[in-house]
């Protein structure tokens, strides 16, 4: 017996009522809409690009209006067939198809300001919400468990990282406060050289001159290293082990 | 028989003597009232923040002092109960109970300079006694076992990397000396770019501009991703070992 | 039976045909040869070195062209023995033996501009064909197929560090973009600053100057130590996986 | 039988004819006096130190040399008992007994220049010549063991970096050199940006400003993280690899 049209519908928009493992093509052209949708809504905050595309982005947002109505409207209409939803109205009332309708009437009302962009980057949330199937959902499994399994050390060297964060910024206060009054006049000003030096980032607006303060700043910087290096490790080994209980969980499932 | 309220107050406030697991209430209010201090100790010495929030600081200072002053007494009268100490008094000369003490003076004469600070930031060092109970104590042993049992490797890579820093140094300073005298005139100056460089931190507020001095800047540099990769590299490993003894360790204790 | 001059050449040249392992002496020069060609390449492009050696260059060009020309030129004479071509012509419209004739036109039309540096340095991916050969050849696959096994989780981590990117320039669009229009009055402008911090290149040529554009790029540039660690952690473990396949592959070949 | 002056001199001065394990107490004064003297060697390049501690530093001069001379003689008379050397005079002629000997002559000829410095931080290598025993040469071992199994992948990717360096350097050459000459008028001048941008250095005194260059700026950054991420983790898989194999040879030698 063929799926009716309304089934065939759902089996495209919705990856839970999908037979077929992957995305269905109509999602992949949902992605692709997205991914158009965030770039026009980056490049329409430059002036320059709105003189010179302005026309193109404008006939592009009718486009994506277009698209992302139609396809809002067919998941209200097919939300019945999941058991997760009662019917449209309580699929509607979901804090995704909220957003998918705020887009929508992000589309229609252009005096808006930043919330349009907003709006529109939030969407990307849905290119998560499409990826959790098959292999990307194994490997996202993977990478939170990895974390996760190494949360406390993660956290403690956080917590280190913090505390030689304030350390620097203190001693730098105390010794560049009255040379740099600008940069170095306050614990917090100077928590802005502490984490450009620590993260290894290095911007150079604000540098110690006076000599204690460059041999306090070198000792930071090379801490900084370890500010790295302990969290590159953790997430390593915690990698490896991650990968190899995997295995051996596959292995156990095959031979039992 | 109920335990008297002596007992109650010293199993909530000593975290040796508390017969249950985890943090109690008491001390969870404790870990607050220090990140609230040494976040207040941070802000007021930002004259713009003591300018508007003048006042709500002087209140949070009083509330901690109370807080802090309260814990204290109670501190001293539970002492004894803990078999470590003989008595309140004994307890009271220990140095964390002495700096404690330190810092309740600094509430209450408020023309101190920037010990006061010093001070406050000191308490931090109370957070990681009270960390070290149950996973956070597991956890920071894993991490210091694992630095530990590679300590002789990590100090080389420590020294490669300050014969390194040395070398790009007096390098420079033979190259760049006379070009520009105020940042590489003599081998201390030249090691404050030489530590920018290698930690790959990058100020910019000194860099070589003679075509030897940036080929050499350049070398050094590239030297700078294997002073980041080596210690990186004997961490990760460092931990993997770690971790695959503490399981072999507790798969031994579980079978015997 | 010796092997004819035309087997000689052929087995000098090219490293299919070779039936000793390792590159031929003919093949080492050829790499430096090349090697050369990309140096002159590049230093020709500075003007203070073409006003000082101007000659040496001309004369070193010339003896590159004589050595390509007739390395080209033996190819394609020999090019017939190896069963993967036709003949001669055959070869010579494959597109590695089409590039290697447009170098040999970029040195006897010197009044071409940049396309002879670029036709010189791709020139350089025949370094990599030469290579593929022995333990080079093994390493290379150990790499990319290290890479290749993770590639899920490499993307993961790319997307992740995106969406991190996107993030943060929207922010500091937002924060500072009435403030330095010029540096942050769009997204696509703060993404420049974006990309600076998350991958702590930290030039500094562009960086916040409001005390809430400065809490969140500081939390940014906390976020491009994550952004550093993930990859680093995933490529490690990788390493281990596939060096220690290698390994049981071997033990298995020899122990079946 | 006692042994002789000369033999005990021997066995506290030559590590390898030393019957203890670790250093011998003149040896730790030996690695002292060079500390002091490379210190002494990078202050006395500083005018502002000449200044305030000339004198300070002649007295420690005067020491250093009465005791390096000392030890110089005192090495001579006792190198014939260390079978490696036929008589004093064989040993005074090794390249490390010249190099102390040159050291010598520059503390009585005050008035040489920058050489002064060169060979006194040369000495340093004499520290590493003394830390080769015990527990620090297995973990030298160990490093060096570890960086050589992963040798030829260690140079596919430092010549991956560099092909990626030289097509950095080569598009912003392209794109940028007409806007900024100064920086980027040629490919060695735009190398210096590229190194800066890949090691993630970034110290900012060159940027690109056209829009195009930016974009292609922001990819060499995030290549950069590769350039990071692929020798950290080859080198983390290497010391996995290389402590399980130094862990499962000593498990062999205690069970055989």
């Amino acid at each position: 017996m063929q799926p009716s049209f309304r089934h065939r519908v759902s089996h495209a928009l919705d990856p839970e009522m999908n037979p077929e493992p992957g995305l269905s093509g109509l999602n992949v052209l949902v992605v692709v809409a997205i991914l158009v949708m965030v770039l026009v809504g980056v490049l329409e905050t430059e002036v320059h690009v709105i003189r010179q595309f302005g026309g193109l982005m404008g006939g592009l947002k009718l486009l994506l209006f277009a698209f992302f109505a139609a396809e809002y409207g067919l998941r209200i209409w097919v939300a019945g067939l999941n058991p997760r939803y009662r019917n449209g109205l309580h699929y509607a009332m979901t804090p995704a198809a909220l957003l998918d309708l705020a887009v929508l009437v992000t589309f229609v009302t252009p005096f808006l300001g930043v919330e349009t962009t907003v709006f529109r980057l939030l969407q990307m949330t849905r290119l998560f919400r499409l990826a959790r199937i098959g292999r990307y959902s194994r490997a996202m499994n993977l990478l939170f468990e990895a974390i996760r399994s190494r949360d406390i050390e993660l956290a403690l060297s956080a917590g280190l990282a913090f505390v030689l964060m304030l350390g620097a910024a203190t001693l730098l206060y105390i010794v560049e406060g009255d040379v740099q009054p600008e940069a170095f006049g306050s614990i917090p000003r100077a928590m802005w050289w502490a984490v450009a030096t620590l993260t290894t980032v290095g911007y150079g607006d604000v540098v110690p001159i006076t000599p204690l303060g460059r041999i306090l700043a070198a000792i930071t910087a090379i801490c900084g290293i370890g500010f790295i290096a302990l969290p590159t490790g953790i997430l390593a080994s915690a990698f490896s082990e991650a990968i190899r209980k995997a295995r051996d969980e596959r292995a156990h499932g095959r031979y039992e």
